[in-house]
């Protein structure tokens, strides 16, 4: 399966979320099950940030959701993000 | 570069969106410039479609905008989408 995670930063966090966001990538591509999980950044608007993302299974992505790293990134963005949305993807 | 472009479509629209949507894959990976041309439906949405791409450049992500094929499937969608976001990505 794959997601596309749309994280937009408050303006005065860009910087701050950027750092987290970045964090996660080393990690996240250790995980069991993780094919693919690139960052991106919005060419018009550099507080929106995608990540792309390709799983084996809903279960391991679930797993991944619950993760150390993630957790504790989020908790450090908790106040500095505009909003997050997570779409789980099916690809043809 | 990348793109995501997140495509809804109308609730009486959805299995022609699908099928105009499809219909771009073919002629869009023979362009040139096109990397990469994944089309994706939301699990949780059947309405909402979502194509993760990459191109060589800018200017033939534009001109790929301009094509006979992709000109011609706009028009048929014409009045059947919710909304249409792009967004031009950098990746980290």
């Amino acid at each position: 399966m794959h997601v596309v995670a749309t994280i937009i930063a408050k303006p005065e966090s860009i910087d701050l979320v950027e750092s987290e966001l970045k964090k996660f990538i080393a990690p996240t591509l250790k995980e069991e099950g993780c094919i693919a999980y690139d960052l991106h950044r919005d060419n018009n608007n550099p507080a929106t940030f995608v990540f792309y993302e390709e799983w084996s299974s809903k279960d391991l992505l679930d797993k991944h959701l619950q993760s150390p790293h993630l957790t504790a990134g989020l908790a450090a963005m908790a106040g500095h993000l505009e909003s997050v949305e997570v779409l789980e993807l099916t690809k043809y």
